[in-house]
């Protein structure tokens, strides 16, 4: 089911206020009906295109024949309508054939598409991030030749980082790029994970890879970024002959289906031309800005398919009879509606603070990517720059855990019917189990936050998201039903700091020791930030609820009602977890080998 | 992977002393050596004939052909091997043909099985669950006729209780009996989510059916249960004409592929003999004696299905290489087995207390069904039935809980193979999510455990089992490395102590609100249980470490430090959560319908 609009709508305009986003001249030409138009055009085609063939291209996973993949048909004809909308293109200059959208308006549509089909979805949004690379550090052939096809949906695009023997660890890669003595270079090795990485939906695809130049220093330093084509591409951007990228195989995923992810073997007849892109040894640094994208594009899709199952569960408690209530204990009365029980109902809240809590976080960060785009100057630009990248593995993380736990529950929602594959309950879950993985694990993600993110520029981004919380906290603490929330918040906060504090000083004795539960404090510092973006939808929606209409009336009770159950039965957990931190456990250390 | 035979030991013989089993007259004939060879039969069939096909059963679902489910043929051929050594019959008295071997023995025997080939292994488990009913409740001659061939691996059995319409509300169940004045019945109607309905796999199938008699008071009170084999069943136990149970279709689950889960339809000619069971009316009181021992198995079940992924995480981490430790900085250097890295052994370490842990809790569940059978007289007996009442919900929602999140984390160790079904952690986890489902959902188990159990016989189950951590807190506490976590535990059993009378005070104030988070005291409870038997683990540990040789050191060093970590990071859980059960929070009743 699809994200509801009633809901994207509060956040987008009403909580992050984006309509002002229009008075940066980036985005002057919009206002806020043509927002609402892009958005309309979103659900129409995610309604008609994507959301039908779902459970298609989960069911008919892509096939290997004649050594390329083939998806289900309906994938182009989505896509197409995509492309025709100019959707990959969303983000993008005006200059390079874009819609120049605020970034907060983008992503709002790329969760819709998500919710309805994200197998689909993620074609287009591995070629929008990786256009973006080339936009960044690309020539300005390379812009007119790749990219500008790619925003036209000619081509696709992936990034081929992973290696068989090396996925987290991108010091080990081993692809190899020597200098062809023509310009360019040829490419040899072999690629894994690659999600789109071979189909029969674009005239070809341009690869994104990692690989290291003759000489280049070991580990990260001495990889260099390569556009790899899978058919050679023209001086006038036609596409000719194969170029030596074989699709070597493809992972059958437990869930995701409808996304081919590939193994690659590049330049087995050494004829793979690869075409550096920006400066040698700078690829790892290049492919962060893509990657810090996708890290919040994953948190985004994590959103998107629990939101999905809560649609359907909130459905199907409606309609559905069974049981009675405590106290009804007359046989022959009327079942009534499972809604009506209270453990059906707690599931629904839990999943509504969850997954709506999920997408203030993303939407919040798209909204502080806005800012860093439009920024006055360099200064305001570099400090929301790092709150961006403290932020982004939280975005990536929290809803990858906690989005998947309300697709847990909307299966349990359903009953047995649930665990069947006549609903898409079971399929959302298995899709979302994918979040913690890709794009960097959970455990990278904890590491990059407490190992890096939190110390850099001596705390400057922490100490600013601090302040932003402080700022709500201030506002919700005046009023009355909010005060207690608020309350809590500080509480929470001043919690991490002092364990922050705590941990950083641990550091500088024995990062192992320190970092060993960096896990925790990543979901820790997530929740305190949902938590955040609760109570500033709270104070949003009691400040609407005096003027609200009917219909409205309900929507912003619920939000009030929804963060207090974030505030009375998820945030308290970060007590416990905080003072395990400052503890400085070791237990999972100390244990010995043969004690597992 | 199978649960490891070194644990099965240490928790039947060390922690749970079950070689004294054999006092007891019922076991005479056993002695430690016997369960060490029943234990040996148990791991070589389910290694030969159960594990090697778990895989090939998810992957090639039962069809129906002809009006009839059929599995692959190596189930037919595991089911033998298992039936040649009486498993089926293990518990059971040697009058009936059975091994009449304890409970405790047994349980684990069915773990392993499980963590083997959950799937297969259902069949064989549903069949003896549905035997011990008839041996309960039946007549002689349905003792003869059905029970003895079912033991023999003849017949199968299953549990018909919901029906389309009706999932957990068995007040409401349709399925007619009418006398056809010939001593049987005729029974009608349609059953749903039966599993083991059909296949081919014995002679016939006994299913034991809840209906209605002509007449019958509504609810609950107004159901009988039926013993319907799929053919008829001749006086001298051979099998006749089939018996107008009709296969209407089979479900399509998530997981847990090789077990068929058949709709049913019974008397669409009118021509299904039923044969009542013990009295009219008093169907769904002898159901819940299966249906006791069936959640039990759930969460055995659950806890076979996490150990066997946390079996394959620990092999995969030992052996793959992937990165450098903190503060190795040097590119060339050899990456490490992952084994090495904190995360990853802590997310091992939380496997471990989460498997052992389930493990620990079915089994004692197992060894006081023991004490039960086989208490000296009626108030001794009594008085363990209250405990093994109280500790039935627990024992099915903790592990389905926890053990899945075991699976979680077996999937995030390998990374993104484990997210392939290239390896079996996928498997296991979707075969996992059913624990929370059958026999009776999480939310049901919440309000049998608050609504009914917690307050029985003015608690005297409570107040037992708290005696019994007492009784383990007071042995901790004078254990020098023990006495902090005897100190926790004391103060979370006063803790859920408090919490419990509040809420009965409550109760009777208004259940509704009460009960809206029954889910959260069952967790709550599950996690305190499993704490005692964690230190009840250690102080075994404790005791062995003195003399214990090489090997054996890491194992007790590794169950105390698992130990240290469950009351580090799980444990402190129960605090917010017993705060909010105080609170008498109601966020969930008070949001409007249209609030969600």
């Amino acid at each position: 089911m699809l994200i509801p609009r009633r809901d994207v709508d509060f956040q987008l305009f009403e909580v992050l206020d984006c309509a002002t986003l229009t008075r940066f001249e980036r985005y002057a030409a919009y206002d806020r009906e043509a927002f609402a138009s892009v958005l309309d055009t979103a659900y129409r085609i995610a309604a008609e295109r994507f959301a039908p063939y779902a459970a298609a291209c989960d069911r008919e996973e892509p096939r290997i024949e004649h050594g390329r993949a083939w998806t289900i048909p309906e994938t182009r004809a989505a896509l197409a309508a995509y492309n025709q909308a100019s959707f990959t293109a969303a983000t993008f200059d005006a200059d390079d054939g874009g819609l120049q959208l605020p970034i907060a308006i983008a992503k709002a549509c790329t969760a819709v598409f998500s919710s309805a089909n994200v197998a689909f979805h993620s074609y287009a949004a591995l070629t929008a991030g990786a256009a973006d690379l080339l936009v960044s550090f690309g020539s300005d052939d390379q812009r007119r030749r790749f990219v500008r096809p790619m925003l036209a949906g000619r081509f696709t695009g992936t990034m081929c980082l992973s290696e068989p023997h090396a996925g987290s660890s991108l010091a080990d890669i081993r692809c190899q790029a020597r200098p062809d003595g023509d310009g360019h270079h040829r490419l040899t090795g072999t690629k894994m994970w690659i999600s789109g990485g071979d189909h029969d939906l674009a005239e070809t695809i341009v690869h994104l890879v990692l690989a290291r130049l003759p000489g280049a220093p070991p580990g990260t330093r001495g990889i260099s970024l390569f556009a790899v084509p899978r058919d050679r591409v023209r001086e006038d951007a036609s596409v000719g002959e194969p170029n030596d990228v074989r699709l070597a195989g493809l992972n059958h995923k437990m869930g995701w289906r409808g996304t081919t992810n590939a193994v690659l073997s590049f330049g087995e007849r050494n004829a793979c031309r690869a075409e550096l892109v920006g400066e040698p040894h700078r690829g790892l640094e290049y492919m962060f800005r893509m990657m810090n994208a996708a890290r919040i594009g994953v948190g985004t899709n994590a959103v998107a398919l629990g939101y999905a199952a809560y649609g359907e569960a909130l459905a199907y408690a409606r309609q559905r009879p069974q049981g009675r209530l405590p106290g009804a204990k007359d046989p022959c009365s009327p079942p009534v509606e499972i809604f009506r029980h209270a453990d059906v109902r707690r599931m629904l809240l839990a999943q509504k603070c969850w997954v709506e809590g999920g997408l203030a976080l993303v939407l919040y960060c798209a909204r502080l990517a806005d800012e860093e785009r439009c920024a006055a100057d360099a200064t305001a630009r570099a400090r929301i720059h790092a709150l961006l990248e403290l932020l982004t593995p939280v975005a990536k993380s929290w809803p990858s855990e906690y989005c998947l736990e309300a697709n847990k529950l909307a299966i349990q929602v359903h009953g047995g019917y649930g665990y069947t594959r006549d609903f898409p309950v079971e399929r959302l879950y298995r899709d979302n189990r994918l979040n913690h993985i890709h794009e960097g694990t959970h455990g990278i993600q904890g590491l990059d936050l407490l190992g890096r993110k939190v110390a850099m520029q001596d705390g400057v981004a922490l100490n600013d998201l601090f302040a932003r919380m402080t700022g709500t906290i201030a506002s919700a603490g005046s009023v009355e039903p909010l005060a207690a929330h608020a309350t809590a918040l500080e509480a929470a906060v001043a919690d991490i700091g002092m364990t922050t504090q705590a941990l950083l000083r641990a550091m500088s004795l024995d990062p192992g020791v320190a970092l060993a539960n960096a896990t925790t404090y990543l979901d820790s510092l997530g929740h305190i930030v949902v938590a955040w973006r609760w109570l500033a939808q709270a104070l949003t929606a009691h400040a609407a609820l005096a003027a609200a209409r009917d219909g409205d009336r309900d929507f912003y009770t619920g939000k009030l009602a929804a963060c207090r159950f974030f505030f009375r039965h998820e945030l308290p957990r970060t007590g416990p977890a905080l003072q395990l931190l400052r503890s400085l456990d070791d237990t999972a250390l100390a244990i010995p080998d043969g004690g597992f």
